[in-house]
C-alpha cells in the first residue's frame, strides 16, 4: 500500500500514524520528498482499512503497491536516490553520472595503480578491479584475493577514487570493510543467504543482473538487500542469455535501462564489457547506454589487454577509454 | 576469395581478368572504390588458384572469404552503401541518417496525409504505413490493401516523402511498382522465394531482422535479395525473442548495429517500436540506436494512437515524434 | 463461444439454429460426436446474447472460447481428429500412430527407393524427402525440385507409402496434387499468403512449428489453413531456438506435445532429427517423444549418411531406423 | 590427458606412474575397471611429453583431454558412477532407477510422515522436501529450517527411505549430517564458494542445472565439487529459461539427458515438476525422462496440493504418483 501524506502535515502526526501501522505488524518505509512524505506499507495488508485510511485528515491518497517489489519501487520513493561517496559527495543517482572503469583482476601494484590514474585523468569516477574472481573452472586462476584487495586499497589512496570490488563468499566479509562499493557477481544475484548478509552492512552494493536473470528478479534481489536496511544499491546491466551466440557473448538489454528507470528510484549502471565480450564494441554500447540514460557505465580498462590475466579481449586501453569518455560526456549533454 | 587491385590500373586490364574468371563460372562482384578495386568472387573458387592471381602483375593481394556471406560482405564492398532516392539524392547510407514515421497501418486519407505532413515537418526522410498487414490471426484486420497503397501514394505526392510499406505475397509485385522501399516483414525473413523474386526488381527494400533471427541469417537473407541482383538492401534490427516477456515485447538488441556495420556495407536501421512494443520506450531506445551508430531510425507515429486499429500502445503522437526527433539530430552530432 | 447441444436433438433443429447465426455474421464450426453436438462460435460474437441461447430448449450449455485460436481448439471438438490416408483407412491420430521417415532430400531414383522399401519393412507407415528445400545461402543445392517430386511419387507408387514433401512457393501448388501430405516448413510457419493457399488443398498439411516459435503462434498457423477449409492438418514440433547450442541444433520442446494435446484435437508428431541435430540423439528422443504422446514421429534415414546432399550427420542408417522403430512401438504399449 | 594402461599391469607399475606425475603437480584420477585403468591427468599437461608416455611398456594409448570438464568426464571414467546407499545397496547410477517424490516444502510431521509412507508404497526410492527454501522475495516463506531437517529425520526413521534436502547457506552445513543426499539448487548452480565446501563432505550431492544454465556449466560445476574431493554428485536437469513462457514455466531439456550420458558418468536424474511448472504434464514428461534415459526422477508429492504452502499447483496426489510410477517402471523394461 502507499499512502501520500497531504503537504505541510507536521512531523509527530506522520510519526503517529507510523507507530500505530507498525504495531500491527507492517513495515512501514517512509520517504520525505521536498513537498511530499509517502508511507510504503510492506508486508500483510489485508488487515489495513485503506477506506479509514483515506478518511484521515493528514492522508491525500492511498494507493496499491501491487508490484512483488516494495523497498526498491519508485512508487514509495518517487525520487531518485542519490548514493554519497565517502566524501559525502554525491557519487551516483539524480543526475550524477559515475563513469567506473578497470581492470577485470587486479594483477599487481604496478598494473592497478598504473590503470587508476589512466582513467582518473580521463574522467572515471571509480575504479574497479576483481580480487576474488568466479571462474566456470576450479583449476583457472581465482584472483589474487587479499592481496588483491590491499593494492585496490593502495590505488585508491593513490588516485582518490573509490573502489568497486566483487564479494563472493559471505565469510570474506571483514575484509571488505574500506571496499566502498561491494559488487554482487551475475552468479550469486540469487544467492540470497549473501544478500541478506550484504544488506546488513554499510558499503554501498552493485547488483549485477543474473546470467539469464529477469528485470523482476534482479529488483527482488535488491529487495533483500533493502530489506535487510542498507539503502544503497546500485542495479546493473550487464547482458543477457540469448540464442545469439556467433557475435556476441551475452546480448545487452538497454530497453532495461529506461524501464528499471521507471520501476526504481535506485540507479542503473550498464556493463557493456560483459555485456558484449568484445572490446571493439565497447564504445559504441557505452554511447547507446548513455543515450538511454543510464546512471552510469562500468567498463575494462587494462594497460595491456593482450596480456590480461583473465577477460582481455574485452578490456579497453587506458587511450581508447580516454577518447569515449569524452563521447559519452557529450552524449550525456545532448540528452539533457 | 578477395583481390585487391593496384591502384591506377587501366579498367580493360581489370575486365580481362573478370572476363577470365567468369569464364570459370565464378561470379564477380566488382567494388570500384576512389582510389581501389576489389573483386569478390563468389562461387566454387576451389579451381582459382590463389597463388597465380596473386602473382599477377596487376593485383595488389588476395584474401579469402570465408563467411557464408558474399555480396553483402564489407571485405569485397568496403565503403558504405549509399542508397539513393528516386530524385538522385542520397536516401540513407554513408553517413545519411534516415528518420522514417508514420501509422502501423495506412487507415484513411486522412489520418495518412496529416500524419505524413507532420512527420515531414518534423525532419521525417521517410514516411512509412501498411497496407498490406501479417496479423496473426485469420479473423483480425488485415490492412486496407490496394485502397492503402494508393492512399500512400497520394500522402507521397502531398508530402513528397519518399515510402515504405510491407510486401508480403510475391503476387503482389505489380502493386508495389511505385513504392520506393519495399518492407519484408519479420516473419518473411525466410521466405526465399520471396527474396529471389524482389532481387529482380529496381526498388529498395528493408530487410527485417526474423522475429527470432540471428545476425547471420538476416545477412543470408539479403544475399539472396542481392544475389537475384538488387543491390538496395536496408538492414532492420527489430528486436529479439528472448526470456524476458514480463516488460518488453522483444528484447532490442542493439548491439547488432555495430555488429553489422563491421560485417557488411548495408545501411542499418533500428525499429524501436516493434523492437519494445511500449510507446514509451520508444524515444530512449531511439537516442541509444543514432548513438551506436544506426543509419537511421524507424518509428510508428500515428494522430490518434488509442484510437489506431492496429499497434496502437506502441505510437508516438506527432509532438512526441517532434520532440523525440530533435534529440536524436543532437546525439547523431555528438557521436560525430 | 462453445455451444453444447443436448442429446437427441434432432438433426434439423440444429440445422436452424446454426442458419440463424450464421446470418448474424458468425462462422459456426459444428463437431458431431457419438453422443454429443458442439458448435464452435467464430467471429463477432459481441452481439449474440449468450443468456438466449442458454435458454433455448435444445442447448445444454454455453461457454466461452477465450483462446485466439478457434477452429483448431479442443473446447469446440473435443474428439482427436482422425486424418484418413488416401485409402480411407486412417493416417494419424486418435491412436493411429504415424512413422514417417526418409531421407532429407531426394537424390536420385535408386536412393529414394531404396530407403522408401526399408523403412516400410521397418513399419514406417509414411515416405519423407524433400524436393524443394530452404536453404540458408543462395548458393547452396536446392533441391531437385520438379524431378524430385517425380521420384518420390515412383516410390510411392513402389511401397504403397503415403509421401510427404515441403512446398515452398505457392506458384508450385499445382505441382502437389499427388502429394499426400504437404510440408511446411519451419520458416514459412507464419507465410499467412501461403497458408492461406494450402487451406483450400484437399491434400493434408503437416505444420512445422516456427524456427523460434510459440506454441500460440503455431495454433494461430494451424487456424489459417483451417479457417479457408483445410481440416486435415498434422502439427510437428521440431525444437526451438534456445540459449543451448554447444550440444545441439535447437532444444527439443517435449513438453509440447501434452500442452498441444490438450489445446487441440489435431495430431502432433516430433522430429527429432531437426529437433537436434544429432543422429545419436535421435533414438533416444524419439522414445521419448512416444512416451509423451505423440501421434507419431518424422525421422531422417539415408541409406549413406556420410554422403547425403543435406543434413547427412542427423540421419540414421536403415538399420539404427529399424532398431529404434520396434523399441518405439514397446514404448507406446507400455503407456496405453 | 588420459592415459589407458595395457590389461594385467601390476598395481605397483602403476602406482609408480601417478607419483611420477604428481611430482610434475599433475592431479591423476585413477579409474579401475574391471579389466582396464585409465588414468585421467588434470593441470598444466604441457610438460609432459605425450610421446614418452605413449612409448612407456605398461601404456596401452594416449589421447587428449580437451573438454573443460575432467574429473566428471566419462573418457577418464568409462563405466557409470553407481552412488551407493547408507546401507551400502546402490542408490542410483549404472542402471539403478531412483524414484525420488515428496512435497516441495515439509510443512508439518504429520504431512511430511503421511506423504513418505504413501510415495514409498507407491515405489520411490527417496524422499525429497525442502526445509530451507530459496524464494524470490524476502517477505515469502522460508521454511521451515531446523525443524523440517528434524522432521524430514523423523520420516526417514519411520519410513527407510535416503532423504534429499536443499542448502542454501554454507554455515549450516553442520545441520545437514545425516541428510543423505544434499541438493543445490537452481540459483546456487554456480556458487562456486558453496560447490568447494560440500566437495569436502561425504554425503551424497544433487546439483540441478542453472536456471539458464548450460550443460557446460552444469558439468564445471559438478567438477568444483570432485575437484574438493567428493564423487557422488547427481546431475539434475530441471527445465531451461526461454522464450516459451505462455504454458509452462520452463522448458523442460530431455536432450539433456543423452547428452549427458554421452560426456559423464555421473548419473543424472529429472525432474519434471519445476521443469514445468503444471502438474498435468508432470506424468507424461516423467514418461519422456525415462524412455530418454534417465537415472531418475524427482518430483513433488503433496497429501493435499491445493493446500501446500509453496509450489501447489505443481505437485501430484499420492494416488496420481503411484499410477504413474507404475507406468514409468513399464517404460523402464521398454527400453532395456
Amino acid at each position: 500500500m502507499v499512502v501520500v501524506v497531504k503537504p505541510d502535515v507536521p512531523q509527530d502526526k506522520i510519526e503517529h500514524l507510523v507507530k500505530w501501522l507498525e504495531e500491527k505488524q507492517i513495515i512501514v518505509r517512509t520517504f520525505q520528498g521536498q513537498q511530499q512524505c509517502v508511507l510504503g506499507l510492506i508486508g500483510d495488508t489485508n488487515n489495513i482499512d485503506s477506506g479509514m485510511l483515506r478518511s484521515l485528515d493528514i492522508v491525500e491518497s492511498v494507493g496499491k503497491l501491487t508490484e512483488p517489489f516494495k523497498a526498491v519501487n519508485r512508487k514509495i520513493h518517487p525520487d531518485d536516490t542519490v548514493i554519497p561517496a565517502p566524501d559525502g559527495k554525491p557519487l551516483i543517482g539524480g543526475g550524477h553520472f559515475a563513469m567506473i572503469a578497470g581492470p577485470c583482476s587486479v594483477e599487481s601494484r604496478e598494473q592497478i595503480t598504473l590503470v587508476a590514474k589512466k582513467v582518473k585523468e580521463a574522467g572515471a569516477t571509480m575504479l574497479r578491479g576483481g580480487a576474488f574472481k568466479p571462474r566456470t573452472s576450479p583449476y583457472d586462476f581465482q584472483g589474487l584475493g587479499q592481496e588483491g584487495l590491499d593494492l585496490l586499497l593502495e590505488a585508491k589512496k593513490a588516485t582518490g577514487l573509490p573502489i568497486v570490488t566483487e564479494l563472493m563468499d559471505l565469510r570474506d566479509i571483514d575484509r571488505f570493510e574500506q571496499v566502498d562499493v561491494i559488487q554482487i557477481g551475475a552468479r550469486n544475484t540469487q544467492n540470497y543467504d549473501l544478500l541478506k548478509e550484504i544488506g546488513k552492512l554499510p558499503n554501498t552494493i552493485l547488483l549485477k543482473r543474473g546470467l539469464a536473470g529477469t528485470i523482476n528478479e534482479l529488483l527482488m534481489s535488491a529487495e533483500y538487500i533493502m530489506a535487510s536496511g542498507n539503502e544503497n544499491v546500485i542495479l546493473c546491466e550487464r547482458g543477457i542469455r540469448t540464442y545469439e551466440f556467433a557475435h556476441t557473448r551475452n546480448t545487452l538489454d538497454l530497453s532495461a535501462v529506461p524501464i528499471l528507470k521507471k520501476l526504481t528510484h535506485l540507479p542503473v549502471v550498464v556493463d557493456p564489457s560483459h555485456g558484449t565480450g568484445r572490446v571493439d564494441l565497447v564504445p559504441s554500447m557505452s554511447y547507446a547506454a548513455a543515450a538511454a540514460g543510464a546512471d552510469g557505465i562500468m567498463v575494462e580498462v587494462h594497460n595491456d589487454p593482450a596480456c590480461a590475466l583473465c577477460d582481455g579481449p574485452q578490456s579497453l586501453t587506458p587511450e581508447q577509454f580516454t577518447e569515449m569518455a569524452a563521447k559519452v560526456f557529450k552524449i550525456r549533454e545532448a540528452i539533457q
